[in-house]
């Protein structure tokens, strides 16, 4: 699984609206809306690097009140949680 | 359930060991090491918002190796997974 | 009680406008105008963290002449005031 | 009454003990360890700007463990509360 | 007396326009247009600091022009100068 | 003459003791310890340009405890005040 | 051989567009689109550094939904492979 | 085939030095020294992204003399180019 | 003789146009367009510092096209060739 | 002929050190120090840009007291002076 941590900053008064836009897209498990100088961070988990380019500059980018997305993608994860399991299964 | 995203910067030779110390501290799930201009990003959940100033400030701070953390508190959590079940959980 | 320091861009002829609009926003205790590049503090003392999110991005970012908002929570609070007292009877 | 808002740099592992020391210091009523890139916001409140300069440069910026101090000094205050009475008789 | 030296950022055709109206504003002694980032530097001198917030974000920042001002306020003035008698007494 | 608006960075803990041996250097009228990012504004008013490289590269920037200048020079100044006749004759 | 590397910011809307383009110009050999603060990274490699000025500034910065164009050229390139045969003979 | 940019800081006298040493790394395909603020673009050209861990943070990071790496990973490749034959056969 | 480096952004279209136009400018010796942050570098070499305000602000900051500028006084030039007379001269 | 326009920042107390030792450079016509956030401004002009890298990695990088260099290639010159012939014969 390929991890990507998605720094969002939109139109001030289209936060919560984009934020659920993105729940919407494919990959994302996340979306938090946060202090400091972003407004959102996304969570993004794929099973292949290569659908990263759909998700994030094809389909998050778009989203209507986006106006800067700064991705950081994930070289290595530290966790004591079955996270491949989680996200696969997380739904039910 | 309180989230709280950790942008770390980290001395180069000790990412990875500054990674495995911070997966230790209580309330932390993943620790990311990512590509751009920060090291680690630390995903830190607990259940009040007090007990962040012993983890954050006091703990992941002064893990060596580390140079700086900026913090970034969830306003509000976006997901149709069941987070505060998977992380109440997830350990089994 | 929960602290949140926010610092306010505004657009420079909306300034003093911007402030009493902010006054009235609930858990809203102090606002001020301010030299240096910001152009408002803005102090936030609230119960719960969990209102926060009712409170920053959804009602003091959309107060009309704001342009930026950056949002600093208190990890821990040191004084020797009683600033519960304080902030729960000061209106009286 | 004069406010300024301090925003302090610290030594990462020196945050705690440099707010302790600030708030020994004359017209510091509040110090705040805070989430984002800086450590402590720290309120000073005195009755005339002409002491400020004791107290800033000379007296915060020159507690042992810290980096930085940037100041605002508040053109302006709004308030529904009489922050000069609570400043004043806080502490009895 | 209280001294502020204010930063201006202007429109680039309105420099000269925004200095000669600064200069009518009470307690401007000396507007300079300078080399570097910023475009004009204004001085502020005053005898209290509580005027400060009808001269800068209500006078200068409101002058036609002008995109941003930044003011540092001086904690204290070094100089061999007698300069309350110099900017008192200096337009007969 | 030639005014330069010198911005100074110091080591916190020597700021008076710069300000101090700055006010001794040729042509330097006052010097000002201030809020906000930089610790001293020192105005430098000379009868030559040509003389400009003595004072700020050579002497300013060398005394103790000074990290780093930063010069703006006035292109032009604007005052209803007889600057050449004040710091021709100010310090008698 | 000289070899620039351009790095682009364009609107989000036309990052595939602009790319695309980019391609048609003479010694572009790649565009990729990339993670981080940069929309994409242009190679361009081409037998004379006189020529860079018509690809650069006057093509490359002129592709529609282009914001910015930062170029560095390479003094020296390090490569165990023969590059000056890759891209001269690289279309068969 | 996966590809990162990566912009590289050294210490002013080992940018040969550490562009040698990189070369020697899996993946590394091509090392450029530069005009601008960065000092090395090292080019990585990899079959999986999975192993990109092994070869940024824990090589090209470590190589001696390297201050930062600030890696940019391609969402999309636009070439005319057979980049895949080129990289895999190059050095015959 | 005095001389001023100005960093110059401009409209990405309009740099060739608006080189043109400083060329015209009393004083402007040589402009170059340049790889890196800014557009244009512009020499000006004129025989006082005083006639710099109507060169710099006035006229080259007027130039359409121009987004900014940013001046660069030389408080000591070191040459091993002749630049007054070269400047002076060498039009014939 | 080739133009580098090479922004050079020093310790403050080697500035003319610096400057006096980067003349002695080959393909080095003047060196400016300069107002504002840099300390020096060093022209290169070369015949062919291939002999860039011996000279401002290699030679100017490296002269003592020297912090950082950021180097600007001049895309393209206008001039309306003979500058080929200036820098050719200008040491006669």
């Amino acid at each position: 699984m390929v991890t990507a941590v998605v720094l969002v900053t939109t139109e001030s008064e289209r936060v919560a609206e984009a934020a659920q836009a993105m729940l919407k897209v494919e990959g994302v498990t996340e979306v938090y809306s946060v202090t400091g100088p972003y407004d959102l961070v996304v969570m993004v988990r794929i099973p292949d690097f290569e659908r990263l380019a759909e998700i994030v500059p094809e389909r998050l980018a778009q989203v209507p009140g986006v106006a800067r997305t700064e991705t950081m993608v994930a070289f290595r994860t530290y966790s004591d949680y079955d996270l491949d399991r989680i996200w696969a299964q997380g739904l039910e």
